[in-house]
């Protein structure tokens, strides 16, 4: 079942489960609809994978890497699901990209692949948003990629099982689908990622792995509505604020 | 008067006062070789600058950059004053790179250059460490930057008006001196960083720019003692265990 980060009336943040539409926690319960949603990770810190989708690596024209193309998203990326985003002005292009994201469970250091999924807490979806105006001006994709608000996340933590090998994802602009592709395009598994990036950094619980993008990345204007879904999963909705 | 964050001997952690070698705390006092002295911040980020030093830059014969250029370490790249650190195996080359490490006090976004010296807690020593076996391989520098123990620092919190603004900062190793130059050499000033970085991403309380190293970089070995000092900080010292 999977597992949501919530704000009560309150203003407490409870851990739940979801059933349906509603949220058990505790002994209590409350409807998803009257809840105010948090994204379902406080990373440390968001390893994030470049071309990691065959068809985006070819849509892309670049060849397939011989190891993952990591980056990272700090803290300060992270937005809940169903906020507004403000995101930096003045740019030409800032891009969706919809995305598989793994959230780790227990303290990760040199895990070899074959251990690697009892490390994970869970799946959600995240839109590893791009400021390509500085992306394509800087070696480290920092005003690029780790800006505030470049990473909403959730809505809930679905359980490994829940999330089918050849999922779809896809995520749609206003209502209008833009990137529809599966899972079983992944050029690097689940368990690959783990143990590469654990080579050199340790994951702490929470901290987010985010899988790459497929085709079809495009870019955002302001006022529009960027809605992620993955099967087993469920969708992760925001809008867009770009000020003057 | 310089701040100083350590483990007492019932494994609290303490922020202290140093005065001379003695560490004042609440109505408490430790002599400092008593006490087991952490890094002095606790970020969730460490934004780093590369190219700031105009010795540097000459030396790697690279023009001056039009705008910062900058990197990020996450937190499992902190490590202690004093401490052994286990860098990655079997590569040709991890180098040392002493720099100036800017520690923030408050909440910081869109802080224009004039004010920005009002969000400084202290300035500290840091040890840029970097696996150039990779860090030349890849685009952004996840495994030849923002690997565990990547960023030795300390040892204390000096205050800013502590620290000239031609403060000389060398690098030993083995007790050899291999980096020596001065804060005048800076490309882009402390609160010129500020006020870029801070147009991008939110810096919190805690966290830490590092702003640069300058010419004499070189290698590091198994079993080598390494020592920064920055006049009115004092010197960070660590060692590096680099296994087969």
């Amino acid at each position: 079942m999977s597992t949501i980060r919530f704000r009560d009336s309150s203003g407490y943040v409870r851990t739940g489960t979801l059933d349906g539409e509603t949220i058990q926690y505790g002994s209590s319960e409350i409807q998803r609809a009257e809840a105010s949603i948090l994204a379902p990770a406080q990373p440390s810190k968001i390893v994030c994978v470049g071309l990691n989708y065959a068809d985006h690596a070819a849509e892309q024209n670049k060849s397939i890497p011989d190891r993952p193309l990591l980056f990272l998203k700090p803290p300060n990326a992270v937005a809940h699901p169903h906020s507004e985003v403000t995101l930096p002005s003045g740019k030409d292009r800032i891009d969706y990209e919809a995305e598989l994201a793994v959230v780790i469970d227990k303290q990760a250091k040199e895990v070899p692949a074959e251990d690697a999924l009892s490390y994970v807490r869970g799946f959600t979806c995240l839109d590893d948003l791009s400021n390509r105006d500085d992306q394509n001006r800087e070696q480290n994709w920092i005003r690029g990629k780790a800006f505030d608000n470049a990473a909403p996340m959730g809505p809930v933590l679905a359980p490994p099982t829940a999330v089918p090998e050849d999922a779809s994802i896809s995520l749609s602009v206003n209502g209008e689908t833009r990137q529809h592709s599966s899972r079983d395009q992944f050029i690097f598994s689940i368990p690959e990622l783990i143990e590469e990036i654990t080579t050199y950094l340790t994951l702490e619980p929470g901290d987010v792995i985010s899988t790459g993008t497929p085709s079809g990345v495009g870019p955002v204007s302001d006022g529009d509505t960027i809605s992620i879904s993955i099967d087993g999963i469920g969708t992760l909705t925001h809008s867009v604020q770009i000020p003057d």
